[in-house]
C-alpha cells in the first residue's frame, strides 16, 4: 500500500482545529490540487470562495448551525456549483446556451465537477497532515450564504469545507460492507442477501457505538437513517435551485 | 510538494490502455478508498458496479458513444446514486422517507457522495500508477443502461471510470487561471476583472492547441463552450431522474 492511499484510508472528520492559519501556499496548493480533478467535457463548472475575515466565517458558522468549528480552523471553503461564467460566455459569444445550462443534466455536471474538485482539495490537505470536514450544514439557509458570498445567479454554494491543524484524533468510522456498496457485473438482485449485508453493517456500528460510549449509545446505522430521513430537511432546495436558474429543463 | 499532491497534479484523462486486467486486489483497494471519502451525514448515498464481462462492457461501450476505451481497459466501474438501499430501510423500520428519499436537497447529497467517493478512487488508482477516464457518456441512453446493470428505482447511474495500465502519455491540460475558479472573501464583482481572466485564458488555451496541432486547430476554451453547450444534449434526464423517484420534491 502506498502512503496515497494510505492517507485515503486514515480520513476521518476532524472537528476541532488548532488556532493556526494556513499559509498562503497552502491555500494555492489546495486549490491547484481541486483545480486538477477530472471536469466534464473541461467545462469547469464550479468555483471556490476562501474566507479569512473572522466575523464572516462567524456568520456562516451561525447558518450551517452553530457548528464552532466552520469558524475556529485553518481556513474555510466553499464550494460552489457554477454556470455564471456560461453565461458570460453565452454573451461574448451571441448564443443561446440557457437550455443546456438550466437542464437537470448540467445541474448534476456542476454538482459532480464541484465534488470532484472538493474530493481532491481534501486529499491534498489531508497528505499534507491538516485535517477536514465537510460541511453540509452551509445549504441549511442559501439565501443568506449568497448575500455573504455575492455569488450572482447561476451559482449555487454546495457545502464548505473546513481545513486545519487537527486538535482531535477521532476513529475511522466503519462504512458499509464493501460487497454491499461494491456489486459485480450487475446490481444486486438477491435481496436477501442485500438485507443480510444491512444487518451485518447494523451489528457492526451497534458494536462501534457500544464500545465507544461505554454502552451508552445504542444505535444501528438503518435505525439512525431511519430517524434521520424521516424528518424532511431543506425543502426549500428545489425552489432555490430554479431561482439559481439551475435544473428547470 | 508530497507524492500525494504530486499525483493530483499530474492528472490526465487517460484513453487508450494496455490489455492486461486489474488483479482482485487492486479492485478491492480501489473500492476500499472510495468507502473511505467523506459522506453527508454518513449517508453513504452510492453504489459501485464493476464490470469485468467483456460483452457487456462492448455493450456499455456501444451506449456511451462508442468510445473503444469503455470496452478496453483494465477494468471499469459504473458509479450511482443509491437510495435503495433508504428505500429497503423505510420498509424495515416502518418509517416514510419517501419526502426526503425524493427532494432536490438529497438528490445534490446523493450525486456529491457518489462523486467524492469517485474521486478517491480515481487519485488511488493514479497513486497505484493506473491511468483513469470518466465517462459522462454514460448518461446518453440510461434506459438501456439500467437494463444491462439491472438497477432498482431509487438508484441513477451516473458516469463510468476506467482505470486501467496507461497505453498513452497525454499533456497535462491547463485550467482556468486559479484567481478566476478561487476567489477571496466574496465572489468576484468586477466584470471586467471576470472578462479578462477568461480571455487571459483564452489566450493560453489558443496557444496550447496550436502549437499541439502544428497549428491546424484554432480554438479558444470561451469557444469551445460556447459550441457545446448550444446544443442541449441529454434533455430527458430530468424526466429519467424523476422516474427513478430523485428531484421530485
Amino acid at each position: 500500500m502506498n502512503s496515497t492511499i494510505e492517507t485515503l484510508l486514515q480520513h476521518k472528520s476532524i472537528r476541532k482545529y488548532e488556532d493556526k492559519p494556513l499559509t498562503d501556499e497552502q491555500i494555492k496548493l489546495i486549490v491547484q490540487s481541486a483545480q486538477a480533478a477530472s471536469t466534464s467535457s473541461y467545462v469547469q463548472a464550479y468555483s471556490i470562495i476562501g474566507i479569512k475575515d473572522k466575523e464572516k466565517k462567524k456568520k456562516l458558522a451561525e447558518l450551517a448551525g452553530h457548528q464552532p468549528y466552520v469558524a475556529e480552523n485553518g481556513h474555510f471553503f466553499v464550494f460552489c456549483a457554477d454556470f455564471h461564467r456560461h453565461d458570460v460566455i453565452a454573451v461574448m459569444h451571441n448564443h443561446d446556451l440557457s437550455t443546456s445550462l438550466q437542464s437537470t443534466e448540467k445541474f448534476m455536471v456542476a454538482l459532480i465537477d464541484a465534488a470532484l474538485a472538493a474530493q481532491n482539495a481534501s486529499v491534498a490537505a489531508e497528505s499534507m497532515g491538516l485535517g477536514i470536514c465537510y460541511i453540509g450544514g452551509l445549504r441549511n439557509q442559501l439565501d443568506e450564504v449568497v448575500e455573504v458570498l455575492k455569488t450572482p445567479d447561476h451559482v449555487v454554494p454546495l457545502f464548505g469545507l473546513t481545513v486545519g491543524y487537527p486538535a482531535q484524533d477521532p476513529d475511522v468510522k466503519p462504512r458499509l460492507p464493501l460487497e454491499h456498496v461494491y456489486h459485480e457485473e450487475e446490481y444486486q438482485q438477491n435481496q436477501d442477501v442485500y438485507k443480510q449485508q444491512l444487518k451485518k453493517y447494523d451489528d457492526e456500528i451497534s458494536a462501534y457505538y457500544h464500545e465507544r460510549t461505554n454502552g451508552e449509545r445504542n444505535d444501528t446505522w438503518t435505525g439512525q437513517m431511519a430517524h434521520m430521513l424521516s424528518k424532511p430537511t431543506r425543502m426549500y432546495m428545489k425552489e432555490f435551485v430554479q431561482k439559481k436558474h439551475f435544473d428547470t429543463k
